[in-house]
């Protein structure tokens, strides 16, 4: 088993538990009608504990299967994260308007970004030329990001419930 | 070049592409103090498409490297796709509280899950195994957006705007 194929692919169910954890079922999903089978609340982050382990496990034996050059599982898993955060960002800015939580989303899509295009570049250097593109944009994202923060104090200071 | 593995790539795009549609800047957006190199509206799209086409080229380019065993690619974008899904359900389901507009990501996530332990089981039956219980409990999620949906018409009927 190659541990760190297995970290990352760990790391990239990180974006999804991040968006069980800040769009919470609430007071609006008690309210509604469920069938009777419907399982218990504290159920659903013990099942999706158990399944990301499940996922990363069967993905680093996938990834590792790429016998004739090992480092196209590890670009593959860190592309992965990096989409997982690319799917975060804008649920959290412009759904929850959350300014500070955003900022950290990008800051981590900024690394995960980097970090393929340092992987995929090692492997092919014109995948790694077609990913400084998105790395530069997400570098101007990340700014005005930052500067949004500082331009407007008041909205960032609190999170609006949705 | 691998068409299938570079099309399945720009497919994972999909989810983050959907972030975009569905959680829009709004009035909310446009009210915030901006710096005065903020790009206008109209290029986000334009740079996203972009660079969505510049990631799926890159990474179908990595998967090819996997010489040995070119499958690999091909299981590790259908995972990848899976993932993108995945992030998706909770903030169009609890964020938005769109029920319906849930029920077609998880419909889409059923089927990528299903596809992803088939491209596994294939490589390595252990693989495939490990995917049995994410399909099952996307199943039963699945079962319970629908019933949901079904009890709840009225909740059902239109979007909570954010």
């Amino acid at each position: 088993m190659d541990i760190w194929v297995f970290l990352v692919f760990l790391l990239a169910c990180g974006p999804a538990a991040a968006t069980g954890a800040m769009f919470s079922p609430g007071a609006w999903y008690e309210a509604l009608k469920k069938p009777v089978w419907t399982p218990p609340n504290w159920l659903f982050p013990v099942a999706w504990t158990t399944l990301y382990l499940c996922m990363s496990l069967a993905a680093e034996r996938v990834a590792r299967q790429a016998g004739a050059t090992p480092a196209v599982g590890m670009a593959l898993a860190l592309y992965t994260l990096q989409m997982g955060l690319n799917c975060l960002w804008t649920p959290v800015f412009f759904g929850l308007r959350r300014m500070r939580a955003g900022m950290l989303v990008l800051a981590l899509l900024w690394l995960a970004v980097a970090a393929t295009l340092v992987a995929f570049w090692r492997l092919d250097w014109i995948a790694g030329l077609l990913f400084v593109p998105y790395l530069t944009w997400v570098t101007v994202a990340g700014a005005l990001n930052w500067s949004v923060v500082s331009l407007n104090p008041d909205q960032a200071k609190g999170p609006v419930t949705v």
